[in-house]
């Protein structure tokens, strides 16, 4: 978005991408590059640094107090510029969001108040839940702010996955599925191989070493047939102790084959952004933005809603807001305004952006995800099933069921009811009102667990398609808007 | 091991089969129809109860104060039995025991100090260290004494996998070595498939829904080509945001073929009882013999090895045990003595067992296993590699590293620098002094952690083959001593 019509901003989406690379005051390193602040160096080769006292005082104005916006806020003051930050909401993170008893819920046409009961393992992450090893940048400052991490399960597989169309709608072990794929797939292979018919395509393979392999990779019996495996699980109860256990049936590949629903599922806990580890802060993902919000104290201006941003001359803009509960508009003249504002809501802000950005502002799509919690009065899925945390799936609109990674054997829980991450269920989502959305969640979640009605309650929904000053989730370019 | 011709006991592993069954209470419950001192219900549906009472003061002598023994302890002396522990050592809990800062390590013909810093996270497990999810009698335990539990990551795909004999000796990551097989294997089965190989047998699958299926599963290209993938990995650095990032060059499959070593490695995470979820008491393991030991003070005789076990009447034996310290052999009656005492240990205590139970005592070989740990004076793991937790492979004796799934991001922590559990390596390990063992571990891993020997200090080897009152750590039978 910088270039020379326009005040020099970076977006968001940049800067996230400049942090994600280099990681804490590198980022801001290769922002101010980006922004042509920097001279750039000719050859440098050294951890990327911004110098102290590098900023002189040049005024900074950032737009949103999300964790983009306080990043750059954090960085650009330790090197000496002078920072605001403009905050709509009355509290820091933006979709780095955290409820717990005493939370309130303002979407645009409804409030909801949670009411569960209090405590460090009781909350619910409404956006992001979980940090995968390779984001450098944030897990850097969650160090460098000493802000205790765990591990959060992402593919447990003892959950269960549900599809509504295959094995008579009833739930299945996750092990079960990915093992028996797994199984029957190794066991049509060993068959070609056996047949003879990739003796011309093993490129220098050892046919006996490869069928050796591929019944270890399938678990597959003496014959290379596939008849179930410890991957897939047993039939249950199954003891310690000197019995073998009954393997479970093979799961029909048939009734698998017809839904991409069954790789997604299976293949989830080996994507790169997914697999384990997967981290979390204790306690809450907003740790982190209060964590920046404490070393930005007097910095950000809450509940300021930013009404334009306008270039005042070369290297000059200025930004004009409104406070909560004012008629008055202020405004702030800076060097600099950095914009980590979403595209959705930049683009009814009143601007002097030239057409080929407004365009750009214009062309991206904002998902309208959607999550429901709700408090256990009891830790069923503990209790009934062996789930210690994870995820279970379904064909159904909650898409996902998530199990708390804390709190095990305790007495409650946060459960959360559906993750929805598609464009036409979430559309769907935001034009139900909670309580329907809520209702909606228990009706589907007892299809994997049957007691689930009398087993959860205080239902949250939240949509982020009707959450004022987000207006969705994230943004989603089309491939004609690239 | 119960019949007419001996006192009645059951053996250790009997025992933990039945209280992995039934769970808790259960579990004795069971113990006790098997060793018929309960009449067998005709027809029993509901949950396993022994009757508060019941024991009447029936006195047991239970030979062994780890889990086992104590469990029973726990649940018989809750039915009115009068039990006595008698337990060689001076502490609870056998092979489920804990090391920090102030222990000691004393084998047959050695003793360590650990000297390392103290603090909640500074642990090592030197037996047991992870509770799969279908432990549901341990679990159990954990609920009733509110032990608290977090989660272990046991299958990292950011840990390495290590061969010296493959890819020039160079260490790989985990889910290149996964996905590239997976994609590998998933390419060979789409080109039979193709070729049209497998079509009479297909046995009613869709060839056309099962080709999209496959190339799913190995996330090949649209030509059924594998040429890396997310599941594989990519080129670091990878950045967050818009790059898509450069996928890494397969591995070549040859490579893989020559060893099993690479299905144990990538299939470990599928492995029912090594899968997501696993879990591990905060603090350590031993804080689940502790909770045990609490609730049986006055009942453990510690530091008094058992000598005799003789029957001196029907339905009633007679132990003798020396005490540490006195050159006095003591005597306790009962009417029941359950032994826990390994196998290995048992053959070497005077007992007039029958000739047959003798040689199924002698029959059990015991697995000379051994672990190897740190301290690290940095996380380099995790500061060098994004590795938190979980375990990395390698062909070398050291078989295993692991990383602690505790203490994200702090200053120091306790790697286990090996884990030893093959019959070979073990006798190998046990014949070397500490100080060979912690050299030798050193060594191996600098093969996968350039600076290790600079990183990690204080190494501490333990041979549970020369363990005292242990002699191994668990039993092996053989086909023919079955």
């Amino acid at each position: 978005m910088a270039d020379g019509a326009t005040p020099k901003c970076v977006t968001r989406r940049t800067f996230v991408n400049l942090v994600g690379r280099a990681g804490g005051s590198g980022a801001v390193y290769s922002t101010m590059l980006a922004m042509g602040l920097l001279p750039t160096p000719a050859a440098y080769a050294g951890p990327p640094m911004l110098a102290p006292g590098s900023g002189k005082g040049r005024r900074v104005v950032i737009l949103g107090a999300g964790i983009a916006g306080m990043t750059a806020a954090y960085e650009l003051s330790k090197a000496g510029y002078s920072c605001v930050l403009l905050e709509a909401r009355e509290r820091p993170g933006g979709r780095c969001w955290t409820l717990r008893g005493g939370s309130k819920v303002e979407e645009t046409d409804s409030t909801q108040s949670v009411t569960w009961e209090r405590g460090l393992e009781s909350y619910f992450n409404v956006g992001p839940a979980r940090i995968p090893h390779h984001h450098k940048a944030l897990l850097g400052y969650c160090k460098q702010f000493a802000i205790p991490l765990q591990i959060i399960v992402n593919d447990n597989r003892n959950a269960l996955v549900h599809d509504a169309a295959a094995f008579g709608g009833h739930p299945v072990r996750l092990r079960q599925a990915a093992g028996d794929i797994r199984g029957q797939l190794a066991e049509l292979l060993a068959k070609a191989l056996n047949q003879g018919a990739l003796d011309q395509t093993l490129s220098g393979l050892d046919k006996e070493q490869l069928l050796a392999f591929v019944r270890s990779y399938g678990q597959l019996r003496k014959d290379f047939a596939y008849k179930g495996s410890a991957h897939a699980g047993y039939v249950e109860p199954l003891g310690a102790g000197l019995d073998a256990g009954k393997l479970n049936e093979p799961l029909a590949l048939k009734q698998m084959l017809g839904s991409s629903f069954w790789t997604e599922t299976t293949d989830f806990g080996s994507e790169y952004d997914q697999s384990a580890t997967m981290l979390q802060p204790v306690g809450g993902m907003d740790r982190i933005a209060s964590a920046f919000a404490r070393r930005l104290i007097g910095k950000i201006r809450y509940r300021a809603v930013v009404t334009q941003i306008r270039r005042l001359r070369e290297n000059q803009a200025r930004v004009v807001y409104r406070s909560h509960g004012t008629n008055r508009d202020q405004a702030l003249e800076a060097d600099c305004v950095l914009v980590t504002i979403p595209l959705k809501v930049l683009r009814d802000i009143e601007s002097d952006y030239s057409p080929r950005h407004k365009t750009a502002i214009a062309a991206g799509d904002y998902m309208p995800a959607g999550k429901v919690a709700f408090q256990a009065n009891r830790r069923f899925w503990e209790e009934d099933e062996q789930i210690y945390g994870g995820i279970s799936w379904t064909t159904q609109d909650i898409t996902q069921i998530w199990y708390p990674a804390v709190g095990f054997h305790g007495a409650k829980g946060i459960v959360v009811g559906g993750y929805i991450w598609s464009t036409e269920i979430g559309d769907k989502f935001a034009r139900m009102a909670p309580a329907e959305r809520v209702e909606m969640a228990l009706r589907q979640g007892e299809k994997l667990h049957p007691n689930y009605r009398s087993d959860v309650e205080r239902g949250i929904a939240v949509s982020w398609a009707k959450m004022p000053h987000s207006a969705g989730a994230w943004c989603e370019w089309s491939e004609a808007a690239k």
